[in-house]
């Protein structure tokens, strides 16, 4: 065997295990006994340390440097695997390890410190996570910063200077038309009434398919917080329900087949290589949020989900698809970033952002966390924090590990504005097709030009050879304005 | 750290591993989107090559020599690892992966081929599963004999001569029984009616309640095949449901607590340990039988779940709770194990052992494996199978390479009878609780007596020390005849 295919066996190993432990993380999120915690911590670590092993492994390096690629793909593989194989290596193997049981135990004193609404019983232990966080960040960050080197495990190849800079661009447009929509004149009506489980998670369904999701090759189930998991002939997605916001389910649900789309539309001759994944959290976001936004928010599907809404229900509170469309798309002061209208969604990621930018420096502490959030919201968002569920206790990410990933939300809605205006300039009539329930036409256009290569681009080169432009925040901006000026009659 | 505490530590994680990879079992058999096929078997595959590069590292062995036991548990551990260490160390790692990633494979085949009554379709995966198997066993015999290899994989210290003449004693009195309970006067009516899905499964997790199932560590989902899965915080069972046969969903229920129950009973100081697992498939039928049987279909038991099934299903086909008792415990030609009754269950087992030994033996092929089935059928229980479906592609065992499994079953029916009679002899009115739905009594008795020990002792010690006699085939035949003698009026 040459060393590429030495290369290639190992990592088709290693790939394997990976996924096991990410279906690991579904079963715990999704179906796991509640007594389960810590036996699931410890096996979550094992699996953490048996990958951070192989990660390490010193034969990667000597294959790394004898592989002889013979095709970009090849190339690429090769990069990919020496990059992980690099940063893995900056990492401690007890570090890695205690990383995954950590993490694991915290999900669930997350949960119920947010159910309970007691935020003193998980800040400890976010404490102890962002001491590991910094650990592995000083790791990895081999002298340079401690924030860029998370981000880039996320979104490689970003800095959070050129965020920073993006969101400094976003703010003023973004907060200029909230501003307006908020104090327009008109203002949509609310969805009101009793939606049935059943019912919801029925509509569900049909809109996932409406999407083109491959049920043959993943299933749908119920999560506290809605997440989809797995690639190739697996992958899974969640959703949520609450019986008076049918919204909430069936938005979540095509969100959730965006990310999983994603990974169905990979080739399927990558499966097991590091170009079988999706290439960042960012790309990934892009897929999710079209789907739902610039899609499933449109005036077309809106017009069919309000046939299909009006059958399934008998009736709805609004008297047309046209007030339905403004209903759906209804912006209002609110405290949750899984809720947020596309207006506001990324000042919710802006305000995380920064706190999150400064608890990794060490310039805030958790113990002050709670002050610092109620603060900046207020300051954003002109309302109070009424209680820590609504606040700082709403977001897993943190108690699992994430910090330099709520960036990548953002930057997936800019992806998606620069991907939607190619789109619509590629398929002038998809709407014909989405006003009778059918993504297909749009579904096709992102898998041919994006979702097909999978990690064979680096992000910002994937997105940028779709749409034949630079990344710019300028098609989303534009997109947002004139949608919510038409429906705002501003 | 000392010799042991490295070997204790290393195990941790082995038995971490391997718990991840029952988890991934019970994924594909109960929530695994069917085209995940592929994939899985690689994930599967993945999995035992990292569990088997543990089990034979050679770092174990030099703990194992230098390792130094300060009591009786520790000494097991030895022993235990040592085991696991010198029949792991047989085996090529070729041949562990190849045999996990087959017999993932094959599951699908198998069920799809009995779906289709197309033998056909199975037999020849069939064939390179046995050939695997085959090759394992010569591995692990070391010049010794292949079938006992094999069982000593499931029943350690047991040998096919000893399952052979403990056959040798039950067949003619199991047959005669047979005999006079067919033949009598009195047959029992069968339950008649349609009850719906539902109802069925609230009743089967009342029934679970009542046996004291954790539900915390637990839960409880539809397979084809019944089974359960995982240890100590996780522990779950599956039931199937046909909505004109209640008793097959709740007495499948109640089995598979039986065997949950065990795992769950197991000291917790022994997790992730050795000792922290059921210590054979024998004991561990000894369970679920017990369960299931001796006290889920006695007088006492039955009486009480006739009044719940009543309430729940709005009245039943049979008058009262006499004739309930006897419906549910009646004796009809059939083809299926699963749904034997308890007279002619071992039969079913002594066809299977026979049918393998000559398997793994070479006396016979799995070309004409569908023939010699079927011929051993008409001889033991006088009718002809209809269709494979009822005949030899009833099972998954051999499908997922489980040679050497089935006289297990019969052991543990043997194991039950010992404990009966022990159980019942130290608490004289245990049908008292019983007939209020309490099995705690028993379920206490069995755990304090058992359950605890998990790995501690070896099988046979292990149901010896419960019940302070030999293991004999004596006291499941005399409840057998007492029991059935009394239903049918012989």
């Amino acid at each position: 065997m040459s060393a590429f295919d030495e290369l290639l066996a190992f990592q088709r190993q290693t790939e394997a295990l990976s996924s096991v432990a990410e279906r690991l993380g579904w079963d715990q999120e999704t179906v796991m006994p509640r007594g389960a915690t810590e036996q699931r911590a410890e096996e979550m670590a094992a699996m953490e340390a048996v990958l951070h092993e192989r990660r390490t492994d010193p034969r990667l390096g000597e294959w790394l440097d004898r592989a002889e690629p013979e095709d970009a793909e090849d190339a690429r593989i090769i990069e990919l695997i020496a990059r992980d194989h690099r940063r893995a290596s900056r990492i401690p193997a007890r570090l890695a390890t205690e990383l995954a049981r950590q993490t694991s135990l915290a999900q669930g004193i997350w949960a119920e410190a947010r159910a309970k609404d007691a935020p003193g019983d998980f800040l400890p232990v976010l404490n102890d996570i962002l001491m590991l966080k910094r650990e592995e960040a000083s790791a990895l960050a081999d002298g340079g910063d401690l924030y860029d080197a998370l981000l880039d495990d996320y979104e490689p190849g970003t800095t959070q200077a050129e965020i920073a800079a993006l969101f400094d661009a976003m703010r003023p447009r973004l907060v200029a038309l909230r501003e307006d929509v908020l104090g327009a004149a008109f203002q949509p009506q609310p969805l009101t009434g009793h939606f049935p489980q059943e019912t919801q998670l029925r509509l569900a369904r049909t809109c996932a398919t409406a999407f083109g999701y491959d049920w043959t090759r993943g299933r749908m189930d119920i999560a506290v917080h809605p997440f989809s998991s797995g690639r190739w002939q697996d992958s899974r997605i969640t959703t949520r329900v609450v019986e008076t916001d049918p919204f909430n389910c069936l938005y979540s649900t095509i969100h959730e087949v965006g990310h999983s789309s994603y990974e169905q539309g990979i080739d399927s001759d990558y499966a097991f290589t590091p170009l079988g994944r999706g290439v960042s959290m960012g790309a990934h976001e892009s897929q999710s949020r079209i789907y739902e936004n610039q899609l499933g928010r449109g005036r077309a599907f809106t017009g069919w989900l309000y046939q299909r809404m009006s059958d399934a229900f008998g009736g709805l509170s609004v008297p047309d698809a046209d007030a339905f469309y403004a209903t759906a798309n209804r912006v209002t002061p609110g405290f949750i970033r899984t809720e947020a209208d596309e207006v506001q969604y990324n000042l919710h990621i802006m305000l995380r952002f920064d706190l999150e930018r400064d608890l990794i420096a060490g310039r805030l502490d958790v113990e002050d966390l709670v002050e610092a959030w109620n603060a900046r919201f207020l300051r954003d968002f002109g309302v109070a924090v009424d209680r820590p569920a609504n606040g700082v206790l709403q977001d897993v990410h943190w108690a699992v590990g994430l910090f330099g990933y709520f960036p990548t939300y953002a930057l997936g809605n800019v992806y998606a504005g620069c991907l939607h205006a190619a789109l619509r300039a590629a398929v002038p009539d998809l709407d014909e097709a989405l006003a009778r329930g059918e993504a297909d036409p749009a579904v096709e256009w992102l898998r041919e030009n994006m979702q097909r290569h999978g990690g064979l681009y680096a992000p910002r080169a994937l997105i940028e050879r779709a749409t034949g432009t630079d990344v710019s925040e300028k098609p989303l901006l534009d997109y947002l304005e004139e949608k919510f000026s038409a429906i705002y009659r501003l």
